[in-house]
């Protein structure tokens, strides 16, 4: 049984802005969609718990990290990833590929087509990582959504070498997408639930690679569309042509997820290019940094708590702003906390943060549905 | 308006055990009762919200740190130390005498009749405690319990030393407790909330001194008695036999805490000898080492949840507990937590046992009330 759909309505006046509604085995993702990442199988300080009161639809897992700490055996013996991490809603994990890649062009990683061997950064021991390795970690995980084992090229790259990287994804894609079959099959003798799987578009900067992988990927039968490689280093203006490149090329039908951005000027660029998830760990990063999202107190909406103009603030963070931390703290609390280093003020600085971008892309959501997300993005971006 | 009392029964059969009811302007405290110990305004890792709901009735602040970090003029400008940590039960405050004197015998304090000159031990900065300091600052961050200037003196100490530091202690309690006449007076005028007193008795491990000065502050007209100086170093055979000669000799009608005692076995020590408040860092502290408390694990009921034992075990930390962290995650992600190091496994950890020693000073509540207490106290200890 394929308890995996996805339906969207394209409204107008929102450019290639959509709005969908994505259904998996552990419930249903209302897009456009904001997903915080869990590298650790934890989003950094919170509950599942407060992840749902936050409007956290799908909980993003790193494949690399969980494989390598606790280890399959563990998730295994627990239950898989829901029950391992307590949340039982809908779950991304990524191919694995991405984290292997960012060990760097050291003698720590290995690249033949066959796979990647690597050694794990937490005790040097060696791994092997293939299309088939990846897919089958990916099914002991048991995430909703599963990725396709793709080769992730550094910044900057030749052309010459982000062609053969891309090749090498296509190739790795077919090879993910066979064993994924194969598992499917033994999902369903053993009534596990259905896991969709999505294939990345590379290509790096490279216009004709971008557009040649994004209509390879389309061509193939996969359930989603990822779009890889814009958060290794490309400036923004290369992830918008980046985006106008492949998006015109993607098929409707299928829920497309960006892999790794999500500034707040960036959502705004994604969803207007007809992006339906992104998963970004810059809010909670830059929480637990003591930056916290204040609406227009800056270019970049982001403000620095631990400064000492706060020290004495009895306002909340966000005026008006319906967060746990902002109706009950003050500034000035955050900002002693993280003056002191206390485990709270990480944890109050990601819910709010959470919160923020999750109100935003709710609002843009119905910003969508009424027409008017392109004033409302010129409220937010150019104050006008 | 006098907004503070104390009321106990005695019930048979349970020593010099007692249950009583502490009314405090922001609530009532139900005793004998434990209280965690939030040193820097906050109990680490957790909200206000989760102490209630994990039963706790009163929060310790260090008045040596808040007065330190975030200071005075931060306390007030946020509406005092109940708004400012958003905690709305009762608090208790120290008089920060205990944390100054830990800064040791270095050149970082200098005791004089007069008061305690000592540096920050973050910026280095000086900073002069007396006794009229000590209950100003107190009045300032506005607890409902607050302790008079005590020189809690370094262990072990000789006789002579011992007794000068108490003698000194007394006339400081003279001094805090004329203080605080003053700052009530100022407090009622300003139809602010009555701050209740405790002064304390020292004297070491020396018979004579803590019966006299058992004697000396008993006789002064302190709201409740405290008992300090049992944690600085004394085994628990000595803590008990300062416990034998002290209360014998304190008022029945007067509320009882015990400053900075708290393991298991030590619960039922100081209960029993009637002891009605306790505060002590050991609970939360060694939850963030990965020690969590699971009844009969071992002598102190402690078990290292780090150890590889628990890295594969899929059950709930205490099984029958019904704390948050046991009713949704298993001993092998709390595990995972703490190995990679992850701000979630010290909440969960601190969750339960916070939990755990509530739940057995709950228990021993009822035990009291149908004078069970001894013979839980053999189950608990002796395993009988």
């Amino acid at each position: 049984m394929k308890a995996f759909s996805f339906t969207f309505t394209h409204p107008k006046g929102s450019l290639h802005a959509r709005l969908g509604t994505i259904k998996t085995p552990h419930g249903v993702i209302e897009t456009p969609a904001f997903v915080p990442v869990g590298t650790q199988a934890t989003v950094k300080s919170l509950t599942p718990e407060e992840l749902s009161t936050l409007g956290v639809q799908l909980f993003f897992v790193n494949t690399y990290h969980t494989y390598l700490r606790p280890g399959l055996d563990v998730i295994k013996k627990c239950g898989g990833l829901h029950a391992f991490m307590g949340w039982h809603g809908p779950i991304i994990t990524d191919s694995g590929g991405f984290q292997v890649f960012s060990l760097g062009r050291s003698d720590l990683v290995k690249i033949t087509d066959d796979g990647v061997r690597f050694r794990s950064h937490w005790d040097g021991s060696e791994h092997f990582f293939t299309p088939e390795k990846s897919i089958e970690i990916q099914h002991a995980l048991g995430a909703d959504l599963i990725v396709a084992f793709d080769e992730c090229a550094a910044y900057p790259t030749t052309h010459a070498y982000a062609k053969a990287a891309m090749e090498r994804t296509h190739r790795w894609a077919e090879r993910s997408f066979a064993a994924n079959v194969k598992w499917q099959m033994s999902n369903a003798k053993l009534k596990k639930p259905y896991q969709a799987m999505y294939g990345v578009v590379q290509g790096s900067v490279y216009e004709d690679l971008r557009k040649e992988s994004a209509k390879i990927i389309s061509g193939m039968d996969f359930d989603g569309i990822a779009i890889g490689g814009v958060s290794v280093g490309e400036n923004k203006h290369e992830m918008r042509k980046v985006l106008e490149w492949v998006t015109p090329l993607l098929p409707d039908n299928k829920p497309r997820h960006l892999l790794g951005v999500g500034e707040i000027d960036d959502v705004f660029t994604l969803i207007e290019h007809g992006m339906d998830t992104f998963d970004c760990v810059q809010p909670t990063r830059l929480a637990r940094m003591g930056k916290v999202y204040i609406r227009g107190s800056s270019l970049d909406h982001l403000v620095d708590i631990t400064k000492k103009e706060f020290a004495q603030d009895a306002t909340p963070i966000e005026r008006g702003c319906a967060c746990y931390a902002c109706t009950h703290f003050s500034r000035g609390y955050l900002h002693h906390l993280f003056r002191v280093r206390e485990l709270l003020g990480y944890r109050l600085a990601t819910i709010h943060n959470i919160h923020f971008v999750n109100s935003l892309v709710s609002d843009i959501r119905h910003a969508i549905e009424t027409g008017t997300f392109l004033a409302m993005k010129k409220r937010w971006l150019y104050n006008k």
